[in-house]
């Protein structure tokens, strides 16, 4: 019988809850494949700092390194806000990122068309969007050297951005990796008329492109990619670009939908190993409610079981029980036309289970 | 009678076209007020590059350095969209922001009630949308060292992105300043969680707050704010940020209203000294056609008789012409729902100036 380790790293907020969700329905899938999965949980952010003094415990990173793949729930609260920068949750979040290698962040912005009136957007704007964003996770202005230091005029702060060939390189071929597997258009994101790296990011997309002649490659400025995403979204099928622009840009696209609490993220690494993690943050005001949507979460699975495990059938087994049970009409509070009508954390991971 | 010198700036595609109708505003506001424009034209952009075989001719700068505020039209086009860094129509942008020390870009997002339809987002959320982006213009990773050399991976490539406080400190007071005289609201957009100058950024901001504790200071990571202004635009007022986050951010609200051919912006040195011009583009795509909408153009010479001139009253008299216009129903392609019906450029121009 075959056996896959887990790292489970619930988090904070509302982390323990909708991971809990996430571990039941990866219990069943394996029951249903005859597999086991050997879930081992780790701490990371908050909790670790509470717990630890550090946001990533040396023994979170190696649990992680020792899995198959890891699973994450959220980082972060008003409690550790004020700590300086070595304390903070984020911290851990940007350290494992780099401990793993995960040097590609996968995106996706998917409109369920049960979920259309969700959208701020117009229907006819929004439904049928099915875009991906590919953001380099490990490098860029994320990573460069920090300095503050006392100039002639106060204070002065730097941040260094900066891009190695190969780095870039690794990622475009991602990008044009998973535009091949669906609609073969790759938007490359970039500021190449103001930043060096952007025209070394621009060059190499160019370079790649010819290892990949059925796909058509465009570019976009950001600013203007920023406009197009909220004037016609349907343009996009994948979109590839630098770690700060991604952030900005993967969040602007997941809010398109009008649904985060649906939306779940890989970040991976060179090979098959990767960690899965929902789009929304940690809710400290919602958090121990029971109300969380687990639904991103669950999703995660499903994206861990395609993408690190291999196992496409069972993840669109997954995939399929969440959507029947938004088209039942199932909701959590967050997406929920009548809140009255909402069911919580629980209930939900429940239905999806019956539902498989 | 008072005279004030305006270097105009025309610039490539549209931007002859739309700076003519622009300019005839100008020149009747004069007549009415009793007062005389000395319109000089200069070269910037690719017609300058053509011509001068450079962005930015010294001439250009010391026509601007003597006027009284510049109005610009658009520059670039894809003739120059392949030429090194320093032969492209955008470095003659940067160049002369730098050069004329315009650190203050005003850049306002206003749901005008009759364009409600022409944005992608549903009315209820748009309609009412009125805010200011204040973005630091002559700093950051736009002006900071760049390099680029090869190192044992292929190239690499540098940008530095530096803030010095009193640079901070500037735009911040502008940023309180504009929220004082509207619903002061000031939402200062960083990413603190990771970047150092982001860091000093916040710090300077709170720093300031004191000084203006009739307006809410509050702070959002840059990529929440990104799905914010999708989520619920009309929460904000007055957003201020430094140079890149304002350049996407900028664009992201303007193209939320579904219009940019109706928005201005303001670049503004200390004091008075402004230049202004469309958000829009020179879209050489329809240059030379008689079709683009000089309104934006307009309402940039609105701003300039307020912010520059002090003559509010004027301001408020071109921009009322230009609501009474599209309440009567006239529009350019760009905003029309019924192309057959639109309007040229010229013709537009004369019914705000049959207005005025
Ligand atoms: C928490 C923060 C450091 C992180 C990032 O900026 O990468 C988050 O916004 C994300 O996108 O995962
Ligand atoms: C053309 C480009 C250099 C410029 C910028 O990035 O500042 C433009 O996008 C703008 O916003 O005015």
């Amino acid at each position: 019988k075959k056996n896959y380790r887990i790292a489970v790293l619930p988090g904070d907020g509302i982390g323990p809850e909708i991971m809990q969700e996430a571990v039941k329905v990866l219990t069943l899938v394996g029951e249903l494949e005859g597999v086991t999965f050997t879930c081992e949980e780790g701490r990371i952010g908050g909790i670790a700092i509470d717990t630890d003094g550090t946001p990533l415990p040396e023994e979170t990173v190696t649990l992680a390194k020792q899995a198959d793949a890891v699973l994450l729930g959220a980082v972060g609260g008003p409690k550790w806000d004020q700590n300086p920068g070595h304390l903070r949750p984020e911290t851990g979040l940007l350290g494992i990122r780099k401990a793993l290698g995960l040097f590609a962040n996968i995106r996706p912005a998917t409109m369920h068309s049960s979920l259309v009136d969700s959208s701020t957007l117009k229907p006819e704007v929004v439904s049928g969007v099915d875009l991906i964003v590919v953001r380099e996770l490990t490098g860029g202005i994320y990573f460069g050297e920090k300095k503050r230091y006392d100039g002639p005029n106060g204070e002065v702060a730097e941040d260094q951005c900066i891009y190695h060939e190969a780095e870039v390189e690794r990622i475009i071929r991602v990008g044009f990796d998973i535009a091949r597997k669906r609609q073969k258009r790759l938007v490359s994101v970039d500021k190449a008329n103001v930043l060096e790296s952007s025209r070394l990011w621009r060059k190499v997309a160019e370079r790649v492109a010819a290892d990949y002649p059925d796909v058509e490659l465009s570019h976009q400025l950001v600013d203007s990619c920023a406009m197009q995403l909220v004037r016609e979204p349907k343009q996009f099928d994948v979109i590839v670009t630098e770690n700060m622009f991604g952030d900005i840009l993967s969040d602007q696209a997941a809010m398109l939908t009008g649904s985060i609490g649906m939306l779940s993220s890989a970040s991976l690494a060179a090979g098959s190993f990767g960690l899965y993690e929902p789009v929304h943050g940690s809710a400290p005001d919602i958090a121990g409610k029971g109300i969380a949507n687990p639904l991103a979460t669950i999703l995660s699975v499903a994206m861990m079981l395609r993408l690190s495990l291999g196992m496409d059938e069972a993840a669109a087994a997954v995939e399929n029980a969440v959507w029947s049970v938004l088209e039942a009409g199932h909701r959590t509070g967050d997406i929920a036309a009548d809140r009255s009508k909402a069911i919580g954390t629980v209930e939900m991971g429940q239905l999806v289970r019956d539902e498989l």
